[in-house]
Parts: C-alpha cells; structure tokens; sequence
C-alpha cells in the first residue's frame, strides 16, 4: 500500500505538442512512480524524454473532461524543465525519471522532484472535487465491474455533488454521468 | 447549491485559548459563510470576536481527530488578525465576519477573505484523504442513519482507503473506523 497522488501529468510528444492526462504517482520515499498502463502515449514519452509535470488542477473539469474526450486545457511553461504544465493549478512538481522498472503491463517511472511550487492558496477539500474524481476512475471500468454496482457507486457520490457542488464541479459530474449513461446503454 | 470547502476553523475562546475544529465554508460570492449547528463554541466565540481562520490540513488525523476527542494540534500565529491557525496546512484564510444572520439551528457568519497564503505546494489529491472526510462526516450521523448504509458506506470508502492511503492516512482511518464500529456496537 502506497500514497497515491491524482495529478494532471504533462509530458511531450514526439511532435513537439504536450501529452496532459491524469495519473495517480505513487509516493517512494522523497520521489514518486509514475505508472502508464499501455498502451500509453506517456510510456513513448518517458522514454524519448525523461521529464514530466504533474499538477493539482483547480478545476476539476480537467479530469471529467480526460475521461470524456476533452483534452484541450491551457498550459504554461514549467520553471525549469523545458516543458509545458496545466496552467490552472494550486500547485505543481517538475520531475525527472531516474530509473525504469519494465513491466508488460505497466512500466514504472521512478522520478525525482526537481521543483515544485504553490499558484494559488489550497485552503480546503471539496467532497464535490472527490466525487468528480471517483466518478471519473469508475467510468473508465464499465467493463470491469457489474451494472448495480456501478449505479449505486454513482449514487452514493451523487450526494456529494448535490451537497457540495459549484456551477464547474456540476458541469464536470454531468459530463460523467453522461459518459456512463452512455456505457451502460440506459 | 453551492460550492462547499472543509476547512479546519480557528477562533478564539473567552479565555484566550482557541477553538479548532473542521467546518464546511460555504462560497458565497468572494466570501465564505461559517454556519456552525447550535451548540457550538464557535457561536459564542465569532460573536464576541468576529475572526477566523481557515486552514486545509496536510495531515487529515486533524480532520478524523476532531470527530474522536483529539483536538490538540500545533498552531501558529495568524499574519493580519490577532489568531492562531493550523500549523500544518498547505494554506489559509484568514477571515472577518461582516454579517450574521440568526438561525435557531445554524447561525451564518458572513466572512469576507482579509488574508490568504500557501505553504506548501498542493500537488495532488489523495483518494483516501478524501475517503478520510466522507468517514468522519459519516462518524457524526451514526444516530440518523439505518446501520445498513453506514456499513455500506465505510464498505466503499475501504477501497479508496486500501488502495491510496499512505500510514498518516490509515492511521486516521482507524480512528474512524473504532468510532463507528463502537458506535454501532459491532
């Protein structure tokens, strides 16, 4: 068992362009693991380029929207690595890898914390934030798990958004429920 | 519906000692209103002197200590109001009351925002923190709601526990977890 941080990770393309999804990096000591499942875009870009950004975004859109086909946040250049972060974010870290662990199904990037730094105050949880992220992690596992559990998995977080949520966290929990009403064909 | 932030309030005591415990804030416009359920010190406490702090905890044993008797956690001197707030928070408001409108069950403090800071580089959200204060929330309502659901829900909130908590994070899981199994009288 393993501290896990949900983060909006940023790596670059071959092209150029910047790759952003969530990932959750996995705590080891002073650094931490970042571990795409593959296929993943972020494996080819570990490898070309050993750098990556991980953000905490303030709107939790970003992660609804990267389960739903909406990708296209701002970002801005990081501090000292030449790469680009979420721009809307409390807080970043720049990391470096410093070794690959290969796996078939998940190949572990250990990194090193180079920098990271505050944007804006983080002065409180939001439940309606944790549902968003919840709800996102359970819509990418329709597959995997059984039609009552998921509705009621659902159900349970609906009372968070309903208590808790503001116009954006309602939009990005709609964008999920869409998404799963979709997956389950009702 | 709005827009609700679990925060770790500060106010001070008659007698010169502070008051710390977790209230939702609710947004409400560029302020934030305190509405603690009557009765609370936090009452008496913002009438007499109408200031407080608002602190999101590191370390979530603040949050699951509240709702088990452990209360006394280090602070620090707030930076515009005469205060203390939580030490080990990765930011803060610091808080004015600019209105009161009186309830029977809850009061609203209206505060507006005088002061916020950053002290620590919010990178990530942890599913178990989250999982942390949806089971203290849940440890103050064991008398209103049916067995089945409490145990359904600490059932569901394990996952995230089990598979994102790090030791900080299972030790304030146990806390709870005493508290609902002795409050069930499991």
């Amino acid at each position: 068992m393993a501290f896990i941080l949900e983060t909006v990770v940023t790596t670059r393309n071959a092209d150029g362009s910047h790759h952003l999804a969530p990932y959750g990096l996995i705590q080891d000591g002073e650094g931490y693991v970042i571990a795409p499942f593959h296929p993943s875009p972020a494996i080819e870009n570990l490898r070309r380029r050993p750098f990556a950004a991980a953000a905490a975004p303030v709107d939790l859109r970003v992660i609804a929207g990267a389960v739903t086909g909406r990708r296209d946040w701002p970002t801005v250049a990081c501090e000292t690595i030449d790469l680009v972060r979420l721009a809307d974010a409390f807080g970043h870290m720049e990391l470096a890898v410093e070794s690959v662990t290969e796996d078939a199904l998940r190949p572990r990037f250990r990194c090193k914390v180079v920098h990271s730094a505050s944007h804006l105050p983080f002065v409180g949880y939001n439940r309606a934030q944790a549902a968003i992220i919840e709800g996102a992690i359970l819509s990418t596992r329709l597959d995997l798990l059984p039609r009552e559990k998921i509705e009621a998995e659902m159900a349970y977080l609906r009372i968070a958004i309903s208590k808790t949520a503001g116009p954006v966290e309602q939009e990005a929990w709609g964008w999920i429920e869409e998404k799963i009403r979709d997956g389950l064909g009702s």
